[in-house]
C-alpha cells in the first residue's frame, strides 16, 4: 500500500476551494478580455537557459530543473513573464504590435514553505508591449481596479508611483549609482520598520540627511496633487523626476475621467517594486481591510521585455494578479464560499421505477439552463438531503412516488430551510417554469 | 543572444488557438457543472512512487522524473487518473460518496513526437466515484452527448461496449486466461486492418475458429436491439456475459429515455479500451466526417480506483475529453475561428484630445457588457483598421474631430465592409444603446 501524500509545498485544491479559485479566474479572464487582451498559453517546461537568462539569483536557486529524455538541460517556469519575454521574441511577426495578452497558469518554484509560501502556484499576468503610449499605463490601472472591483471587493487602494520619480530623486541626493539596492530597501517599508530601512540604508553608505530626506519621501501621504506638489520640490530639477511626476499627474487625471474614484487611487512614493526591470510607473494594491496581506495586485512599465532574446526593442507595462493572496485575503475575511458544488438543484432518488421521469425532468431543467445532480442511488430521502446539505446545495427537489401520483413537487430552499408545493399535474413545462422561478427568487434573495 | 524556441514536443498558444481552446473548455465546465459535477485540482508534480504504482510500463517510460531541492524523487503526471486516485483515498472522508468530480490540466509523458503526439497536453476528465449504480454510467453517455452537441458538432457517434459482454464471450471460447492480450489486439482495430488483427491473434494461440468468432463479434453493427441478440447468441450461458448485455441493454434504453437520439449512440462490441482497469461499460466517440481521427472522448467504468492507496473500494466510471485531438479535427473540418481577439469592438484612437472621452465611451461600452479595445497610439486611422481586420475585430467604432464636433460616430461591420452613422448628439447613453442593438444584429447574422 502506497501511502497517498502529496509533496512538501503542493496542495490540492478541493471542491470548495477549487470553485472560489475558477470563481475569480472567470472574473479575471471576463475583466482581461473587455479591454482587449488576448490569451496565449507557454509550455510549463523551457529550455534551462531561457530561463536562468533572465531571473535573479534567488529564481536560479528555486528554479525546478533538470535533464530530459533526450540529455537537454530544462526547468519548470517559475513565473510568465520570462516565457512571455522568449514568446514574444518568437512570435512578434504573427502577432503585430502593439500586442496585449494576459496568460493564467501555474508557476514553480523552490521555495522555502517555512515562510507559509508554495511552491506551486497560479499567476494572472496581463501585459501590452509594443508601445510607449501613456495610454496603456492607464489601462493597466483601470483593469486592476475593475478587477478588483469585478471580485466584488469595495474597500481597496491602488497604490501608483515612477520609477523616474525615485530616479530623479536619487540622483540629487547623489545615490544614482547606488540606486538598485536603495531602492530594495524602499521596497522593505510596509514590511520592516522605518528604522530598520534606515539602518540598511546606512549600511550602503547613505549619508544620515539623504536617509531622512528619503523617508521623507516615502512618508508622503495625501491627496494626489499635493503628494506630486512635495515631489516635485524633493525632484528639484531632474529631468526624469519631472517625467515621472508629469506621468503620475497624468495617471491620476485619466483614471478620474475614467470613473475611478478618488480614494481608490493614491500616489504612493514608497512604492518601488523590488524588481530591476520597472522603468517607469510601478503599481501595487491593497485591501483596507487586510493591509498586512501585502499587495494583490502589482505590476509596472519596462523598457525592454525581450533583450534577451531579440534585438527589437519591446517596452512595455502590465500587472499581475496574486491569486492565492487574494483567496487567502478573502477567506481572511470570511469571503469565501464554502459551497461544495456548481450545481443549482439537487434532485432527489426517490423511486428507481420513475428513472425515466428523473431522466427527463433533469434533462428539462439544464435545457432550462439550470445545474441539476440527480443523485445516482435510490437511497433514503433523509441521506440524500443531508449530503446536500453538507455540500452547499441552495436547492432540492423532492418528487416521490405519491407527488408523482399527485402531480406536485416539493420545492425546497435548503437555506431557509423552506419547502414550496409545485402543482405541475405532469406537465414538465410547468415543473420547469415553476422551478426557474423559484431559482431566480432564492439568487436574488440576501 | 539567447535563441527563443520552445521544446521538441512543446508548443506556444497563439492568440487564436488559445481563444478556441478556452472556448471549448468553457463548455465542457458548463456542461460538467450542469450535472453537478465539481472541480478539484491536484499538483502537477507528485511522489515519484504515486506515478509509478499505477502505470503502464510505457507511462513509467515517458515519465518526466528528476529529484527534487530535497533529494526527493518526483515525477510530473502523466494523467488525471492517477492524481485522483491518491486524491480520492486521502481525502474521502471529507468528500463523502458518492463525489463527483471533473479536473481540466495539462499532462506530459515524453512520447516519442514522430507519431506527431506532443508531450504536453491537456485532459479534460469527469467522473463519478463511490457507486455500482447504472444511474452513473447512464449519466457518463449524458453528459458526452450534451458536450459533443454543446461543442456544436452534429455528426458524431458515441460507442458503447461492455467489457462483461467481451470476457463472457472470451470464457465461452476458452480465452478467459488471455484476455488482456486479446483485448488489446481487438482494440487495434480500426487502427490496423482485420487481416493483421487477425494474425496478431493466431501469434497468442487463438485458435482458427476463435479468431473467425472474435472477427465476427467486433464487426458487428446496425440496430442496438439486433447487436444486442447477436450478442445474446455469442455469449451464450455465461453470467458475465449476460449482465454485459443487460447493462447495455439499459443503458440504450436510459438514453432514448433522456432523449439522445438513436443514431447517435449505437452498441459497437469492437470496442474494449486498451487499459486493464475498465471492468464494465466503456465508451469511445467519433465525428462521423473524420473517423481516422480516433476517439474525442473516452472512458468507463472501473471497479476499484484507489486500491493501491486505500482499502476503501472506490468504483467509478468516467470519461476524459481529448481536447487536443478535438480541436485538430475542428480545424480539419475548417471549423475554428481564426479570430485573435476576444473583443467585440475596436475604438479608433483619433485625436488624444478626445482622450477623455472615448476613455469614458469604453468604459459605458464595458459597463454594458460589450468587450472594448482602444487603440493606444493616435496611428492613422487606415493603419488601426488594417490591423483590427487582421485580427479580426467584429466591429469597429470610429469617433473623430469630426464627428465629435457633428454628435456622430461611425460603427464599422469589419466582415460585411459597411459602415453605419450613429447620431447620438454627445448623449453617451444613445451612443451606447445604439452600439448594443447593431453588436446585436452582427452576433446574429449568419
Amino acid at each position: 500500500m502506497i501511502e497517498p501524500r502529496t509533496l512538501k509545498g503542493f496542495r490540492d485544491h478541493l471542491p470548495a476551494q477549487a470553485l472560489a479559485r475558477e470563481q475569480v479566474l472567470d472574473t479575471a479572464r471576463r475583466v482581461y478580455r473587455s479591454y482587449g487582451f488576448t490569451p496565449i498559453d507557454t509550455p510549463a517546461l523551457e529550455y534551462l537557459e531561457i530561463l536562468t537568462g533572465k531571473g535573479s539569483e534567488e529564481t536560479d536557486k528555486q528554479l525546478y530543473r533538470f535533464q530530459d529524455h533526450g540529455g537537454r538541460d530544462v526547468g519548470l517556469r517559475f513565473d510568465l513573464t520570462v516565457p512571455f519575454a522568449r514568446f514574444a521574441a518568437q512570435h512578434v511577426h504573427d502577432l503585430g504590435l502593439p500586442f496585449k495578452r494576459y496568460h493564467m497558469a501555474t508557476v514553480w518554484r523552490g521555495e522555502n514553505t517555512q515562510r507559509g509560501r508554495y511552491r506551486e502556484f497560479m499567476q494572472c499576468d496581463f501585459d501590452t508591449i509594443g508601445t510607449m503610449s501613456p495610454v496603456a499605463d492607464l489601462e493597466m490601472v483601470l483593469v486592476v481596479h475593475d478587477l478588483l472591483a469585478a471580485i466584488g471587493l469595495e474597500r481597496f487602494t491602488i497604490r501608483v508611483n515612477d520609477r523616474r520619480v525615485l530616479a530623479g530623486i536619487l540622483e540629487r541626493l547623489g545615490l544614482a549609482d547606488r540606486s538598485s539596492g536603495v531602492l530594495r530597501s524602499l521596497d522593505k517599508l510596509g514590511k520592516a520598520t522605518p528604522e530598520a530601512v534606515a539602518a540598511e540604508l546606512a549600511g550602503q553608505g547613505v549619508t544620515p540627511e539623504a536617509v531622512t530626506s528619503l523617508l521623507e519621501m516615502a512618508r508622503l501621504a495625501g491627496p494626489a496633487a499635493e503628494v506630486l506638489a512635495r515631489l516635485r520640490s524633493l525632484a528639484g530639477d531632474a529631468v526624469q523626476g519631472a517625467e515621472g511626476i508629469a506621468a503620475l499627474e497624468s495617471l491620476v487625471a485619466g483614471a478620474r475621467a475614467a470613473g475611478v474614484p478618488e480614494e481608490r487611487l493614491v500616489v504612493d512614493p514608497s512604492i518601488a517594486r523590488g524588481l530591476d526591470y520597472y522603468t517607469g510607473i510601478v503599481l501595487e494594491s491593497f485591501l483596507d481591510e487586510l493591509p498586512g496581506l501585502g499587495s494583490i495586485c502589482s505590476g509596472g512599465r519596462y523598457d525592454n521585455l525581450a533583450g534577451l532574446y531579440t534585438k527589437q526593442p519591446l517596452p512595455g507595462v502590465g500587472a499581475s494578479l496574486g491569486i492565492d493572496r487574494l483567496l487567502a485575503g478573502l477567506e481572511e475575511l470570511g469571503r469565501l464560499s464554502k459551497v461544495e458544488t456548481p450545481a443549482d438543484v439537487f434532485l432527489v432518488h426517490f423511486d428507481t421505477a420513475h428513472l425515466a421521469d428523473y431522466l427527463r425532468i433533469a434533462s428539462a431543467l439544464r435545457a432550462d439552463g439550470a445545474a441539476v445532480e440527480f443523485f445516482p442511488e435510490p437511497k433514503k430521502v433523509g441521506q440524500q438531503l443531508k449530503l446536500a446539505a453538507k455540500r452547499g446545495f441552495p436547492t432540492a427537489l423532492v418528487i416521490g412516488s405519491d407527488e408523482f401520483a399527485a402531480g406536485t413537487a416539493q420545492f425546497k430552499d435548503m437555506a431557509a430551510q423552506t419547502s414550496t408545493t409545485i402543482d405541475w399535474h405532469g406537465d414538465l413545462p410547468v415543473l420547469v417554469d415553476a422551478v426557474h422561478s423559484l431559482l431566480a427568487g432564492i439568487r436574488h434573495s440576501p
